[in-house]
């Protein structure tokens, strides 16, 4: 057994119970992205954390360690992703990343926006024109120095 | 000319004489975000705009008129980007993109966040502990239909 | 069991009882465009829709659910394929693509042609000179707009 | 000269003279479709066709010669487009090229549509929740032969 | 079982056997090329050399039916072959290439050798100086036509 | 000046001047499917061969002298070719690859098909149905050799 | 001009001077570590930095701007580096990167060696059976949050 | 049983037994770095130290022998790494590539350093603005050589 | 059962009865270069060397059957091999590679070292300043003719 | 300037006065392997050697100095090379990668072979069947060692 074994495990139990990630989330006790992405193998879960997943999904014990473990991260097949809702991300990188670049360098001078110790939420926005996504993303500055 | 040359002419300039995007983005009346994109040759602006952007940047006639021709988009030379700042970006659609999918799909079912009707902010986020780059990004959703 | 096994067990069964895309279509009431590539694991069947799939196709129940969970799409093993039917559609993009994007932007202005609220239909054309396929797509325009 | 300069002389003369492509296509007396190909160095002209491009255009003979040899065909910089536009069509043959495969052979048996003899047409078609783009396209069965 | 999995029955009892691929050729009735070309999952046999290819090789009924199915084609593992026979093929295209386009254009103007409306024959061609393989291709000039 | 510069002088020359490589091959007195690799910077000419090409097309010294260095080969830009007409021929690669493979083992045992003590012959086969492409290849047999 | 070709700039003027990378450090006041990546435009100088690498390589006024301006990262024009110097770091990360993976993540928990804020000394290590190289890295640990 | 199933049931059994990299250096007398990469498949065991992992990991004899066999190495399942912790390696080497190149080659004249004879040390430096992690790493210099 | 699984085979006998890749190539009477590579999947054995290769690794009678049949050739997994000491061949090809052409250009004019009527060996040379591995390859040069 | 434009310099200048790379290699007094490896921008001249290639081909000053700079290596334009000759190499290597692998390591144990201390001769053999290349490669044992 290893990490993706249990990522499948939990995908399947997801289908077969019909269990939410907003549920999962409220009996961790944190947030939904955050979860979600753990159980999809891409963060490190608390024994206590574990313990709770594992009874969510009716994982047997050598996964729930599994889940204590820092897994390898980076969950697409391909480094162009070929889903069309995970595209449109790397489309807005392709298409908006040097706007980011001078942006966050005008305000900040250079260094970059962390995907460490950053966090984000996820909600949906009511539109009378049709509802939309709205993704609100945290990451610390952190500035090259001079040594 | 072509808009790779109106392109470095903007950088040039602005390097030149100091200009700053949000000075831009003020004469023209919009976002920092779009009108820094549309100056890197991912937006297409009116003639209007077009003009102010000519006049802020000393453009030749037939570069303000390029400014007005659809450009070909996608900012980057490498689809995995090198650049620290922008690959991190690529990094979180690499880490969250099934966490994306996942919660997009589990709140609105089948379909896609637009890239194209799309808006986003970018603001510094001050903490005592460093400040943060804040993005709200907003998408319509776009669900898939059977037919 | 993933969306993946799902298709091979359609594809396995309609090739051992010699069903075809058409009947299925009929079956469930919808086009025979849509059903098919949600039989190919790249659309979301409904509860409802995906019971008629499994009752054809005598899948199992757990295989049910998974017609109903959005899947990873994507459905060609390298990003230029190499089966000859499907490579002819790649050149038509490679050909046609600045072509597609010259006439759209002339009509239309900066946008795109959704490729998510989008239908087509494909038809024998019949012809003395030898049949032809003939498909029609429509997709939605969406434009860029400035903020 | 080569080719890539006459299509690069055409474009700068289309944004600077705000020549549309329909009208180089009523001048040279064929559809748009097959002309934007053509003078975006995709097709190749008569003589007679090359004259009157030139004359739209402005074209030096030795470019108006060059309209009349067989192009180094493939329009686009990178097998997997950036540009959001045409990233669509590359979409489309990813997710439904599959489909495409099994409603042919379904219809026809081995062989392919070819992208040879083929034609195509692009519309607006007109509509209450947003005008769509609808695109046509007609190609030739051709059968897989034993021998 | 898929398609790939009859073509590797088909290999496993042909090295078991002894079986070579001109004895199959006759007993089907057709040239060694296509044959082997089907055999090896690339074209598409009726019910009834199915049943013959089915016959020779002790296929079980499934496999049978499989040989009846279009497969996706392509036989090999990387776009650039690795095993030096198929390398010389791959070598000729890059070097050979473009001479193969400047000559049939200059023979047949705008268009391409079919690669579907296509046949060819391999021999051993004695010589003093060692035997050579001589192969003969025949494809179909399809012109690209204006419209 | 380097060798692609002696092929684009040569290309440009041919356009302006409307030479065939059919008469550039007589000229120089060998087949036109060696004399036009040869032209197209794929082959070495002698200094005499090389005289009479730099007469043809006009060729100052030093290009002449360039005709007889032994050229980097490799005539297209990318290793699947975008261009139709010679993808046709990476795509009979891809399909008939291990065909190819196959019969030559069975015919000849273990080695190859010489690409370079190799030549071939283009030729119009006149046919009712549409005239078709006659290319007829004769490499060396190489065989393996256990030591 | 654009930060590249200070960059060339400065390599030229390097050559042709006999400046040392150590002498310019000692100039700038900082390490020559630093002070190398920043000339090879990899990171961002103040105005009086740039003032004084300006001077030492006897740059243009716009050059000392352009020092000024954070740079599009990444030094090498390929992602697996063909020079052997460079590619043995790219096998240290190679053979290591799981090691890296496994003793930080023992240490640490889960997070990373931050490439931001991080600095490095190289230095000549002798040793009588042939001299060394060493480099000392040093990089903030930043953890990964839960949130 | 290959190398690679040797290093799963290492991982596996790490996992369930809650053992840490340290430990098994310690017991193999070894520094951590060398025992983690040879337990990661990318060092050499001999009898001895095998014999120890093997006890420690409650591996199969078969097993104990892999672990003596030179294994084929390159730990990462891309050649650009998604890991973001592995990543920050990869950045280091194209961000601080070619300052490696010039400061070695500064000191030392043309020439590596060996990436075989080479040893590192990872260890946590306290830092009060958080720890941060320190690597030394020592490569012999070897010098291209005249002949 | 393929041509893998018999070098698997081979390969994990091999590491259990502590057979030498030389024991293998006295047993079959041939060198140990042309040997180790039939072992590894890269060439035919007649019907009586395969015997004692079956022998010597207690194969199967199926798996003797197929180390006469001519394999897929191509050892590595990817083009460009991580593993270090297979590295630095590619390295020598990449650094070198120009020299070799330029070198057996002058000697022997156009056309190539044969890769197929090829031997090679490779020795110990002891050295007192550490041994050496000397290899000498011996290729058929193969002249490109005039047709 | 930079070292790719003295390369052409010195290719220009061979081609037009007609210089052998033997010759210039007795001028320098070294082997023709590692001055043409030089003269193509591989290797390092110290300012004697390099003031014997500037007069060899007369060079300007500045190229005499950059051909004491240590070069960015690598000489070939992809990592699979298109040319016939150089991917014959190539071949080899993919061919015999593991051999060379398997036969390095039972004579030596875990290590490498230099392609730094490496030196290589490369002769014409004289065969009656036709004569070889002959190459003898010469590089040190590098053992990996335990810390």
């Amino acid at each position: 057994m290893n990490r993706n074994d249990v990522t499948e495990l939990i995908i399947e139990t997801k289908v077969r119970k019909g269990i939410t990630w907003a549920q999962v989330a409220e009996r961790v006790g944190l947030s939904k992205e955050w979860v979600t992405a753990g159980c999809l193998g891409q963060m490190t879960f608390t024994a206590a954390q574990a313990g709770v997943v594992g009874e969510v999904f009716e994982l047997p014990d050598e996964a729930v360690r599994w889940l204590q473990v820092v897994p390898y991260k980076g969950s697409l097949p391909t480094s162009v992703p070929t889903d069309p809702l995970i595209y449109r991300f790397h489309e807005l990188v392709s298409v908006y990343g040097t706007t980011f670049k001078e942006l966050i360098h005008e305000e900040f001078g250079d260094g970059i926006m962390s995907a460490i110790d950053f966090k984000m939420d996820l909600q949906r926005e009511p539109d009378p024109k049709g509802d939309r996504v709205s993704i609100t993303m945290s990451g610390k500055f952190l500035p090259y120095k001079t040594y």
